[in-house]
């Protein structure tokens, strides 16, 4: 007899609004499936019948590491957000979600935008042409950042309500609203898109705003499907991809060279014709994952 | 509070199979969402208050009336089908469904396979190219077919069985079995692609065995959406489009002309140039309308 | 032999900047297939040889008519767009594009912003919470907005270079700008994805910067597939859904009741309880249909 | 001034019929785009101008390496497809493709099916459920095989055509064609796409059958696009994914511990709680992925 398995964590979560930024909100509306959908769907192409809890977990974790994807596409979780439209911007590129949004073409827009705190306001990074890094600021020069941009922000929301009291339609009268402005949706996505958009979006090359948002999401998407997420973490979000230069370069380090030898003997390039190091391209990007692990190591031993 | 609502009858249709052809079967296995997740999505746009339960069902044939669809993406259906491969290879070409169907890469093929009643044994329909039509055979003639039919399945399944015994690999030895055979699958949906498929999969033009799944399934999406179905029924299974020129007929008529005039001023040609009737085209498709719609008013009136 | 037909007209169509809005563009990158795409990839289900050229308009026409979509897939079009973020906002919920858009992350905003004409500039609608319309305001008091929109939109990009020059990261120094300001990418789909588009967007109900952008493609789409896109606008653009209900008030008008009593006969309200006449619902909506297949009527004839 | 780069190479194979299997072909119909499409997309995020050609190559690299799609997404290439129904219901399920397949309801079948050469016929693996491999048959053994299987579909076509030829629809009588039947079709993919299908069928554990038509159109993509598809063989195709506890277990083995070790300090389990070798599982797939880096390097040194 087929039912639906009750998952009282999962449960909790629906209608338990998660405070992000300043004023947004991610809160889980609804879900359909778990752990038990995934095993289920994977059971018809192989006909076997009911197993124990712990050959579950090991099926779940085999698919999730051979990319066996159709059966993660079972679960589904619908989540409303609150979120400043820069960030509505970014995740609305993930198009296998189902969204309904916050039109201010029907709206008026609630007096809600974001203010980054002075430990988000930042420099451009010298090193990721997308990136902020701290550049040591002062309080009072961060400060001054801030003011300007919510004073900015108060007063495009000045100007945007004394359209609207004119009589402008507000689809004319939005044009003067910063994309620091909240807008809010219902956003539906199923598990495997949904773990693809968080290895995207909680990585260190996220934007700071949209990994917050992130970073909430996968606070609930674990207590839907405990098991699966956490064969995401091992085997995707802090797993690995080799390229076949990078392949023979560990071969070459596993049988005694040193890292110059193997990258050279694997082709990966460290200096520019000159002599002179490189700093970006597949020659330091495999130095980088080689540090990674061991640091990984390191903190594990 | 944000809180599922509770749907009984749909809940009940969980795990409950309904029987479909010879061998086959449609089972809810689970949903989510249902009339409330597409007002509550709808009105994220409105940014409107809750409302009366009259002006959600109001809400809710407007949006199905002038397709605003993503509401009613906001739903999902999973089911369970068995279904002969033939029926199958229609309904995968839907692509916005997730699925997971048995493999006969893995799995040996159970001896299950479809043999039409008599009464779905039919003639090459001379008006639709692919289309069956009654051509008054004789009981005995159908029978002879019929048994043909499940001779020919019950020989290649023994062959199948034969190949698998010699210890050939299954991903070949498959290679005998008819599209008659039955497969099964999980298959998710949402609503707005489900109604989709609806349509075209319970209209007249359909294969009959495929129809009879599509009709299965509608009988459980009516208890898990019942107004949005009932939407579904009114404005598109039921609903006709008119072209520009099929138009221009109707206010002709309207004004008196007779359908040979109100076609002919329409541009809908209803002879060839010989005079002779067309029996296919604009102008005959149009007349086929117009005798509809004469024939739902009779019926109601 | 297959070979690649030659269109001409579409070939000059790429590299060609069509003007939208004040600093908008829309312009053919590239395209694949046209109308021969079509024809060729229907006749693949009917097994049948080369038609002549009549045949293949009036199969064309048919498999639009007839909602056959998968043979207006095999056409795709790639636009260079340059739209402001409140138009680009809406196009990106067509999730069946491919899309590569300007990341205000990496690039510095170029000091381009859409300041709409006076015409545009108009009161919120009455009878349509989404639309505009005129409301007779002076020209000095559209000069008025039009200014504060225009220096809301200067200082605002005053306030990011600013920003930008202190050294603020772009990903942050971009929250003050409005939606108003440009953005550009290039954007890809598929012809019967496209029909769809344009089908809502060049709509009357569209915000008006948005369907100028839809009509630009749209001039594009006409040259690429000439045929296919004149059967859209018979059948979809300039066509109309009729409902169950409607269909039998048509029945019942063609058999000479007065509209009051073939609404009231298919239960089509068009009054309040208390007797005054409704202004939305689906009784006016037929009211407005019938007006609209007269109005067409009238200019035809 | 934009405009079409030419590329001779693919031009040349439109039309160009590629044989696969004993009746199968792939034959490109179309294409849009190539290396330079990727690129220009790419920049548009960058707002960069126009690179040398060397810059535009590691570009491609650089996207690719790190799952950067979208421009990807910007190719298409339209095959012209003749294979099994057993392959074409593999190949159906990458539902990002476009497809108009040859239906049976509408057509009649061409007397075509697929036999197996000798050495195509082989056993069920021990090792892999889902494969086949070598058993050492005598030849007269698999003529045996062969010759069944080819009387089989043989007789079944037979009893398809006496069934035509009584006046059996078309849409029932396919009912007992196996599905080793050819069927034919247009499939439309864009090349992110596609360069994950080609990933799946061309890899070792695909079904043999389905990946000679993969390898046939992997030969024609690298027509298309040969900087993104050696980028694709480079990183994709020949590299290979870490997880946590395998990283982990590289940098063990790097500080000079043995196998055993490494993996007992990350987890990786290599034997039963009996002591017996465990012949699945994480441990064993770990020792797989060294030996095969380890081979990588033998055959480049």
């Amino acid at each position: 007899m087929m039912s639906r398995v009750k998952n009282l964590e999962a449960d909790a979560q629906i209608g338990m609004v998660r405070k992000v930024l300043d004023h947004g909100a991610v809160m889980l509306v609804d879900y359909m499936g778990g752990d038990e959908s995934i095993v289920r769907a994977a059971r018809v192409s192989y006909g076997a019948g009911t197993k124990t809890l712990q050959e579950d977990k090991a099926l779940i974790k085999y698919l999730l590491r051979h990319s066996h994807t159709t059966p993660f596409e079972m679960v589904e979780t619908t989540f409303y957000l609150k979120m400043p439209i820069f960030v509505m911007r970014q995740i609305v590129r993930h198009r296998t979600a189902n969204m309904n949004e916050m039109s201010l073409r029907y709206s008026i827009e609630l007096d809600v935008h974001y203010v980054p705190e002075l430990d988000a306001i930042q420099g451009q990074s010298s090193s990721n042409k997308q990136g902020r890094e701290e550049k040591g600021w002062t309080k009072e020069a961060k400060e001054g950042i801030q003011t300007e941009m919510r004073d900015h922000a108060e007063a495009s929301y000045a100007l945007y309500q004394k359209l609207i009291q004119q009589g402008v339609a507000r689809e004319i009268a939005r044009f003067v609203l910063p994309v620091t402005f909240y807008t809010e949706c219902y956003w539906k996505m199923d598990l495997w898109n949904m773990l693809h958009f968080l290895a995207l979006r909680m990585d260190a090359h996220a934007q700071f705003e949209t990994r917050e948002f992130a970073n909430a999401m996968a606070e609930v998407v674990k207590k839907v499907v405990p098991v699966a997420f956490e064969a995401f973490e091992e085997y995707i979000k802090d797993g690995m991809r080799l390229s076949k230069k990078e392949e023979t370069a560990v071969a070459t380090l596993l049988r005694g060279a040193t890292q110059e030898d193997a990258c050279s003997a694997a082709g990966l390039t460290l200096y520019k014709p000159d002599g002179t190091p490189l700093i970006t391209g597949e020659g330091p990007e495999f130095l980088q994952k080689l540090a990674a692990i061991r640091e990984k190591e390191a903190r594990r031993g």
